[in-house]
């Protein structure tokens, strides 16, 4: 019998793999889903870089001990400016609400450190702005950034995204994508979501940004224009939350938000989000009709990708029915199980993981990830339709910076 | 061994049952569409009045001839104005190309003739208006007017209609309808479908019209506002029909057109109708979203409902798969074959038959019927989104007359 | 204005088109299937003989004229074998209770007619063996006789025939069937169909009798073993039909009978049938595993066909959704809509009344129709899972005669 | 900044939770399957007991240095007896090929040690039989046995096991269950899995073994008797595998084998396993269908749960898809993602080590976990089919031992 590692059983042997230590602010939800991918990142997948989790900030103290203690972070602070200091840390990963993201941001490229950072990129396109900016400036430095689109990661998408770059569709014509979910009910009590000047938006920011991002990613350009938006707050107050006494609240962001638009090759897209659509809970779909196929992707049925490849007049043209955990069907399957073990939420940000750390040791993935320039273009498209339901006119986006 | 009925056996005995010609206008896919209708309604309904297939009118005499026998019609005439001057029709039937829906609906209003037209109205806004102006004036003589927005009468719509009247979902925040086809390719030649003087507009009135016709009748309020519309024609040119020797020719309708809306209680809606949507054969599609619960229902799965009525919060909700063959769930189930034995395509056309005798003989069907003026509705709405999609602006219907 | 034929307007013209001459006995559910089938095929399909609809016998009389003269039968008699002296009607077809077709058929067949007889053949297999043996007798005349196995005219069924029969799909390996419905518990009064004496059996009968149609036509193989069964009667008393006064009655009928078998060629097997089974209306499904591709069906989405051809190791492998409603699929598409309009549960008999026509007239149908031979070997097949069950021991076909 | 544990920070802090020390026998698929489970399960359970990943045994040992380290394995031995000597392990896991399990689990029983062992239980009955025996020694000492059949802790299934056992579907009628893949085909090369004396049996126990334990697991009952089965070995040779020069290689075990079985309680089942299913991944399918309601599962869809529970008279009744992520909805749900994100193939791994902790800590979880015994049941069912396939014949449990 013989012990495998003297200290860290995890870590490879020293000389080959480089240890590669990462910051996380944050531990929420988002918290708790970018622990669980670093780490098992190196657990499935071989990399060149070895993620080592050296420390979380997050402001409650206590709570962040036994977080820190669960994932296994090696120190944890209350002060997130203090991980700037840690000359030793080289990414840090933005994982708070979204009015934090700016200054977390440019604080950390200014201290010289990659960043990943949740999506949206920011509450306003003002923002978005300045940190695409920032990160620019950053880069000729050779600073990295990265924005968790995480569903760009799922299996299905990956495999979508194959087979539009290899051209046999044809030139994309339509898009039709919608998030779709059903928890914003009149019961819901109030909270940060509901309340624009903490939140930005709603479903618009949480759910089309999604959306619009695998639109722009999949189909690979540029809306040019948005032509028509309609936004709606249906419920307009709200019970206060559970355990404090005040009065009901007034709620001012959309429960839903939808809009026509084109991209720059002439293909039409629509895009909607709601809270308020029963019987959808976790509902990000996108269909892509091409000149030559089509495909359709859900993500309640997330290892399926839909694909119509005849004309309809073939004896057995139909969409079929792809289950994506296959050998060579996409970038990430063999970390994995076997053929058919189907995947979850969590292995999006996983495979995410993978592909950063890729990056970052100078081996571009073949699918590619979004920096702040690809989330702030996501933003522009946000705003426009924001603008367009304004004004009850279309906005190009050309007008939009 | 006795005879049933000396010559018709397919007539009530006299006394009971009143005869009521009818009239029939065209004799290409609408025209055997509906001379099936009136040949098997009395065989399914039991009515108050009996339809006479009494004659058809159509321009190609040879081919009439056929036609006539084979579905039974007892006289056929080139001409369809003399039909104004057989006093014994009381009900004319319009299945003719767009463009002659005005002059020949006039004609036969004026002859004192109840008039059923296909869908759309007309190929113009001003010519839906004066139709419609038209059956007002008619209306105050006793005369009827009906349009054949067959889809109404789809066993999963009618279902659909009674579960919203019933009230128990709540008001509509929602509606996504699409209306998908892929016949329209490169490959398919030219035809009077991709000319504007022919057919006025291409996918928008042929197939837009269906789902706004559906949406505003299922969720009982008009629409206000279009919001925002794009409409395509990524075929520009196509080859001249086989046969004709002529060189290629320019297409000048919409491939496709998509809008946003929104209906007077507030409700937000989509339409999109296309020809270039490779994998839908003949998806007409509609999603509404209540307070209280969904609907969806896809015309490829015609005799499906599918009903989501809980909040997502509760053991079991979800989705349900209702088949829309079980004694009591719309009006028309009776008629046909025994529980889950499924109907077709055509049984709308009966069904709507059915109901539109009975209208005649004074009983008004519990789901309602189109008439001109309910289609011309839906006309100001196809106007309004090419309007919209003309000036890049919100359209208010109040504006569009 | 002409009138184009003088008295029977959907007669074709003369010296072109044979009037052939049927007659009908029943007047229930399969009466009606039969007759819509009789008074549609002309109107839909050209054809070589010209089905007049001679005249119909059932016992009712009071019913039977209503009947008559809605669906056009020219004459009505309550004393079916009157039929067999008419010297003009050709065929004869059987659409009685299952009890009667021994002799019905038997007489028609001695007077000289073609016959065609709804399923099962007979109640027990020694009467569809005397009916075997007397139809071939009557082939040696010129006489033929069909089964109505309606499913075999589906339109998916007719591709699937299609393409397991241009052997591109390989040998059959599994076939999995089951033709479930929900109607039979315990809140069903007593009926005729839980009485042994009447039906002969109770959901096996009734519906292991199509999927065992089903597979040996689309194998083209016969089955060689039923190797185990298992019958049951859960619902073992019933009240009285209502109306009537009585105790509850005794059901003597299986609720359910399941079965594994295998073919000729080495293919496994397995059928179940139930009346029981909640959530499946008119659920007949069958799938068929070969050694290139799979093919899937369910009566539910009758318009549907599911294939999947390559072998799961393609990157876009998958199940196919086959809409059978597109030109060159099967060959009765031509004679109905467009591509896309879905077809229902009665066209499965007008497509087999044209096959029956052309075949009576000497043209071979491309897909086989059952004939009294091809019954009775699905009536064996029953027979032997019958035996199966009671002994607890597989059963060959070569022991079953 | 603090360091939040001096050296493991994945420990909770010591007196609260007793530390559990684990070895593991194994490093392939199931190995790997494990080792997750080990290490992710503290992190989204809270638990009575910390798992301490102390010692992983397998053969190659260059192999297993790296396996340990990537995993966290604090110790690797080549030699899995040494376990045994181990004082301080607790619990041994078993997860090597199915004819190592008897020695290796009797072994450990005999050093006092906790068992969890992969299904099958084993590679005969024979064998099987003396494990359970060894169980039920042990048991009286304290120690405890799991098998690991993982899909008892899918989510979908523990709804459909709470659904079941609240008593409102009533008894169960039928079962009907598949596990069909599509990987063995001719183009597959020769492995263990394809020789008797190496796994025992093919798609048999591999396959049937988990849908025999899931039917037994929900109906709550033991099979009574098999009514008849049929197997079949279709590829009867393969290609030697690649990398070796040896010629064809026969095939002596099962490529499919299906059976009919009953309950005790009189329900009606069957059972299908094939490797040779085109289309079907990974397709372990159960139905039930119970006197109130039905239930329907397939783990390629393995977030859903399909449940009908009218009687198809209503007017939406209907087979229901349930998404089975929601709060309340199984036993494991809290401990993962917010509602509808889903899970996906190793969680039901995850939630069998946090039930199997508990269970070791005194807190029987709700839902049963399956010990030898239970293994051992379904064994004999896998028996009884084999017996019955070999003999034409039923065979009763109780003959079976």
């Amino acid at each position: 019998m013989k012990k495998p590692a003297a200290k860290r059983p995890t870590s490879s042997s020293p000389g080959k793999v480089r240890e590669f230590p990462i910051a996380l602010l944050g531990q929420k939800f988002m918290g708790k889903a970018h622990s669980n991918a670093w780490s098992q990142v190196a657990r499935f997948f071989d990399l060149p870089l070895e993620p080592v989790m050296h420390t979380v900030a997050a402001r409650d103290a206590a709570e962040l001990t036994a977080f820190a203690r669960r994932w296994g972070w090696r120190n944890a602070c209350a002060d997130w400016r203090q991980i700037a200091q840690l000359d030793e840390v080289r990414l840090v990963d933005i994982g708070t609400p979204n009015h934090l993201h700016k200054e977390q941001a440019l604080c950390m490229l200014q201290a010289g450190k990659h960043v990943a950072c949740e999506k949206p990129l920011a509450a306003t396109l003002d923002e978005a702005r300045v940190m695409h900016e920032a990160a620019l400036a950053a880069r000729r430095k050779g600073q990295q950034t990265f924005v968790w689109f995480n569903y760009r990661r799922v299996p299905a998408i990956g495999l979508a995204w194959r087979l539009l770059r290899e051209g046999k569709l044809g030139r994309v014509r339509h898009v039709r994508a919608h998030y779709l979910q059903e928890w914003g009910g009149p019961q819901t009590p109030m909270s940060w979501r509901f309340e624009k000047k903490l939140a930005g938006s709603g479903a618009h920011g949480d759910l089309n940004a999604h959306i619009v991002d695998l639109a722009r990613f999949l189909v690979g350009e540029e809306i040019e224009c948005v032509h028509g938006a309609v936004a709606r707050t249906f419920i307009q107050s709200r019970a206060a939350p559970a355990g404090t006494k005040s009065a009901r609240k007034r709620c001012d962001v959309d429960d839903s938000l939808l809009f026509c638009a084109s991209f720059e090759g002439g293909a039409t897209a629509s895009f909607e989000a709601s809270r308020l659509a029963i019987g959808h809970q976790n509902d990000n779909s996108i269909e892509i009709n091409a000149e030559h196929g089509s495909l359709r992707f859900g993500f309640e049925d997330m290892n399926l990708l839909w694909l119509a490849d005849g004309d309809g007049r073939g004896k057995t043209d139909g969409f079929r029915r792809i289950m994506c955990t296959t050998a060579g069907q996409h970038p990430w399957v063999e970390a994995w199980w076997p053929s058919a073990h189907l995947l979850g939420y969590e292995h999006g940000f996983v495979n995410m993981a993978a592909d950063m750390l890729r990056q970052l040791a100078g081996k571009k993935p073949e699918i590619p990830l979004p920096d702040f320039e690809d989330a702030y273009q996501t933003q522009r498209v946000l705003e426009a339709a924001l603008q367009s339901a304004r004004k009850g006119a279309s906005v190009r986006l050309d007008q939009v910076r």
